[in-house]
């Protein structure tokens, strides 16, 4: 079978490999689709060299098949649509206080072990969430991501009615987006790209440039100056940073979602004066599966114009080449049987 | 009768004055004793000249006796021993989301209105909170800032057995730990000071100093390396600033209690990995001064120890002058009748 491993240094390699088989509680799929996450591109620009054991298969936000069933395993049949919930807790101890999802010892399926970037993954049963029986397979490698919007959401404790914006428009932005707008939020999403804002003006949302527009005078008029109930920090950058506390209203919410390498600037003043909340969120529970399994199958959320395209396996280290150069996709899908 | 005015520019002045009648909805109160406030050292200090209308009588933190009652006023009986919650909202509009103890156009008693280091203060009757008939005036005078403690442990969602790190242990600071411990926490106060470290040892605390010590260290070996569950940000300090991320646990909670005029860099990175929690807390709300009140009744906490020094009114200016020069005190009050 093909797989496409990580070799190091920023370079993919086409490879042929062999199927795992299944030990004890495990089970082997056949992978149909894998999507590109950001992990992946911070991977293929060499910024997880310490982390990443090469050669080694990345790769999880995928969907496929129950091919092939390990000793003891119960509960599915082969040919089963499934997802992996890539996350790894069983070095979890007392002092995670019952946070499996973020335990210190988490091992992350596709980075700290071999992904799904092949034709045929071997998992442990226990991250297996089975899909609905006629779903779209390429519809439902977004799971991941949307999962992880679905969790935001959740962190952000956003009740209907709420005014929420989200800073940054990327992938996971505009899924944050598509998941408040479903729970009942109204939400206004900054984004400095072109292209970005295109493509959430054709999902429906109210999109600004924040580069053009003055993001806070947009909100207090959508607010009646009140300010943004809650904020979802995506972006990354010193601007979301900076920008998060003042968009608050008293008693807002700001869920970071983004990941910021360094310390920033933050006015702590803010918090206080506005008694602030600023709530960390970091991948799924289990339940953050569930949810985003049932709004694929409810076929509500336009998830497909987030895929920018379907590209064959064989294609992979050119494809990471073209992102690495420049991202410009939103959402790319690796089809893995091909 | 006396009252002493901040003149402006850290000047104090000693003044005769007549009592204000009280008019339709007020309450003449005979002041007790008013406690010296951060805040009041800030305005001292000649910091925020630019809020205080000259001359004006300051003062918040105080105890005192009906005396006088303005038309339409029900409940109260003159020598009714009474607290003032010094905060007038009468401002809010819907922009504030109900959250009146912090709306926009909040006026507090004794900065932006006339306060309590005179013999007679004329306030709003609803700013009245009554106190149990044969309270001790004195510690009665401590409502105002053990309210404080109150409102912050109420944000930390603080939990019976969970361990919360006090970093600061100026006044607020040991009002927060022994509300804290009384809550049923462990509680570990972090303090530079010597002073304050001895205090906080005779309230029975567990006080570390960060700079001999490695807090970190100290806390991991009380929690099995879990970290603190609570952290009470209440030092305004930016290694306060820098510490309160990394001693949190997973989920941690962390209350920002102090002012920070200038932003601060802050770990974004910690909030994401750990997924923790900041929450701003300021002033507080009528629960919190009737809890204040409750536990100053049930006479469970050593807040007599809190108090350095009672000085008459008339020496108020120098004091202040003193206190200028060297805020070594923990809380020193001022008969407002002497």
């Amino acid at each position: 079978m093909k797989a496409v491993s990580y070799e190091g240094g920023g370079r993919f390699a086409l490879r042929a490999a062999e199927p795992r088989a299944p030990a004890d509680g495990e089970v082997r799929l056949d992978v149909a689709y894998c999507g590109i996450c950001g992990t992946d591109l911070h991977i293929a620009h060499g910024a997880m060299d310490h982390r990443v054991a090469v050669p080694q298969v990345i790769g999880h936000e995928m969907s496929g098949r129950v091919a092939e069933l390990g000793a003891g395993v119960e509960g599915f049949q082969i040919g089963d649509p499934v997802v992996v919930r890539p996350l790894d807790a069983r070095g979890e101890t007392p002092a995670d206080k019952g946070f499996s999802h973020i335990s210190r010892n988490l091992r992350f399926l596709g980075i700290d072990t071999p992904g799904a970037f092949q034709a045929s993954w071997t998992v442990p049963a226990f991250t297996l969430h089975r899909l609905p029986p006629r779903v779209d397979l390429a519809i439902a490698a977004l799971t991941e991501p949307l999962a992880v919007a679905c969790h935001d959401v959740r962190r952000a404790l956003l009740r209907p009615g709420e005014l929420a914006v989200v800073i940054g428009g990327g992938p996971i932005g505009l899924l944050v987006a598509l998941v408040a707008a479903h729970a009942g939020a109204r939400v206004v999403v900054s984004e400095v790209n072109l292209a970005r804002r295109s493509l959430a003006g054709e999902l429906g949302l109210d999109v600004v440039d924040p580069e053009s527009v003055d993001l806070h005078e947009h909100v207090a008029g959508l607010t009646d100056g009140a300010g943004a109930d809650v904020v979802f920090e995506v972006s990354g950058s010193p601007a979301g940073a900076r920008e998060m506390t003042r968009l608050a209203s008293l008693r807002g919410r700001i869920v970071l979602v983004a990941i910021f390498p360094e310390p920033q600037p933050i006015s702590l003043f803010d918090f206080f004066w506005k008694e602030l909340e600023l709530r960390g969120a970091r991948v799924y529970e289990p339940e953050d599966y569930d949810r985003a399994i049932g709004l694929i199958a409810a076929g509500d959320l336009p998830l497909g114009k987030l895929i920018t395209s379907i590209e064959p396996l064989d294609r992979l280290p050119e494809v990471f080449e073209e992102q690495s150069r420049e991202a410009s996709a939103m959402k790319i899908l690796v089809d893995c049987q091909a």
